[in-house]
């Protein structure tokens, strides 16, 4: 007999994909470093000061474990949402936290809903439990809740994701929406609510928290608007007799004692979150004006990057694109049509900003003389 | 109909228990912190300084996710012990990649192998998965590896588990008794070689690597010698066919920025590791002649940590660490007879040791006129 492990039947389907090239590979394949970072939505900004200070601090004792119970950390956020602390469970970020959740819930053949063109790493997840994916179309650049929620009645879904606001498309939906969304989810169905994007978004996108239903559950994290992308830091809200479902499976001490650190001081400072909302706001009107200097349209953004439909097919948005990222601009687009005739840039800094609207400008004007179809 | 999701099978089944209750969370049940932590066999002698400098180094750049290919520290960490990088995949602790090797093999129903009171981690793990966990007896403190491959055989595992050296009995194999057994390993199984405490093991524990063999998967740690616990890093090294497919189901950025820096910093530290060698072989001395003071018998240990026979059944010895947690001294046991009649302690500094002798003294003196059985 050959010498091979035996995958399991799931694992041995799987295609060979990540579910980005990040930054890092892109730059080694182009044998150097991209010129300004727009393409992750990071934030640019950096984490706070108090937040570098509680990092630099807490190297020394980082040959602890970290608490498995994360009870800091979970007690502040508590008391930040004013809910109890057993509504709250942290993981590796929402990537790490919506890979638990599927695990949770999703056996191979398993229906799962989510919109064409969504979070690619909640489609890897379901992916790699063997879930099928049923996904509907977004409707005039937002995802359409109404269209999930029908799918996920006629598939009988056992989890239908919504981001709010959205990636990549930067829409959002109002409370109202959301909350008529959850009247009409069938009773057996988990509302996976992406709200990393929710500290930037306008005043009246978040519902009111409802910790006696039990199929809701709200991701938020530390890797937008607090900075702290590079930690990987996240929770997951929710009733406390669905979040305590995540202690079967979860890695009890994957959230290290540095992160919880970093990631207590990051909720204690409201005041760099203030700035940093105020930077944001800056920043997507200055992204919005390059884009309409270049006759382009920016659409309105409730997040921390600015998608910039460019006016024509998908083939038009990567050649855009490529000519960014051949003149160092890191920028991304969406993957699936019609959303994919935008690019999407993160908001920067003032030289940022100054070195995408030169490489947007000269790629355009290449372009115009070209066939890109 | 009540609404509810529905969790798999194998979730629904899972009884409501985590591998570890934490430090942290006895300390808060106690109501009072320990007065020394040597019961989780971290490093106390702590990370180096050139780690601590780094950590504090990269906190401003903490706002941009990590290399999701982790390619410097792993490129590192190919030289170090001359491999090629795709031998090598990163994650956060081996508890992680425990969890990600068994997802990968590991459906409901599916048999794998261990001992009866190895590291519960990883029988978590196999729970979490639906597997069907079979075990085999220590023998005279030591695994048994001849009886885990034929158990292996017997019940056609897809993974059989060993830790060398290992936790919780300190105990190691040479690396013949371990070539031996992959010798007689079955084609298809994959053996699961924990070597977390390799580093503090005496030469001539670990094999030479076989990049060959697919079924080979060898876990390292930066949590035990290296001293960065509260950071989540580990590596797997196998053959790149296998290692490769980590990446069908892994979450790609979950170890962070931060932590990458931090262990690429440690990697390039060979003193330090010398001087906590050092340090750990001085503390088994001390550890072992405190035994020896009150009467009972320390096993050879080829780790950071030292398991005390307590000469008696696991009643004593559970009465033996709970009057050490009295006394503010955080220690552990085996779960599982004959290895319960021992209690484990990790390597201290001269002044937890100090502690740990006056209540182990104490402790001794106190249940020698009780009766604990």
């Amino acid at each position: 007999m050959t010498r091979a492990p035996r995958y399991t039947q799931t694992v041995a389907n799987l295609p060979a994909t990540v579910p980005f090239i990040g930054p890092e590979a892109m730059q080694r394949s182009a044998g150097k470093p991209f010129a300004t970072r727009l393409g992750a939505n990071e934030s640019v900004y950096g984490p706070s000061p108090r937040v570098i200070d509680a990092i630099a601090a807490a190297g020394p004792d980082v040959w602890m474990y970290g608490d498995a119970e994360a009870f800091d950390l979970r007690n502040a956020l508590a008391k930040h949402h004013n809910l109890a602390i057993d509504n709250i469970v942290v993981g590796s970020g929402i990537d790490g936290l919506l890979g638990t959740v599927i695990r949770l819930l999703v056996a191979p053949g398993d229906p799962v809903v989510t919109s064409a063109g969504a979070y690619p790493t909640f489609a890897y997840h379901v992916a790699a439990n063997g879930g099928t994916l049923h996904t509907v179309p977004y409707s005039g650049d937002h995802e359409d809740p109404k269209a999930l929620v029908a799918k996920a009645r006629e598939t009988r879904a056992k989890i239908v994701y919504i981001a709010n606001p959205d990636n990549p498309m930067g829409s959002w939906h109002s409370a109202a929406t959301i909350q008529d969304m959850i009247k009409d989810l069938p009773d057996d169905c988990v509302l996976a609510l992406d709200e990393a994007y929710i500290d930037l978004a306008p005043a009246g996108a978040a519902p009111l928290f409802d910790m006696g239903d039990p199929r809701i559950l709200r991701f938020r994290t530390f890797s937008k608007a607090h900075g702290l992308a590079g930690l990987r830091v996240g929770y997951a809200i929710g009733a406390a007799t669905t979040i305590r479902m995540f202690d079967t499976i979860r890695d009890h001490f994957g959230v290290g004692r540095l992160a919880q650190s970093a990631a207590l001081a990051a909720v204690q400072d409201v005041e760099w979150l203030r700035q940093v909302k105020a930077k944001v706001a800056t920043a997507r009107t200055e992204l919005s004006a390059i884009a309409s200097e270049n006759g382009l349209a920016a659409l309105p953004s409730a997040t921390n990057f600015v998608t910039i439909d460019c006016g024509r097919d998908g083939a038009f948005a990567r050649a855009v694109l490529s000519g960014l990222l051949a003149r160092g601009i890191f920028a991304r687009m969406p993957g699936v049509a019609p959303l994919d005739r935008c690019i999407r840039v993160s908001c920067g800094r003032a030289d940022d900003h100054a070195l995408f609207a030169t490489a947007l400008s000269e790629t355009l004007r290449e372009l115009g003389n070209a066939d890109v179809t």
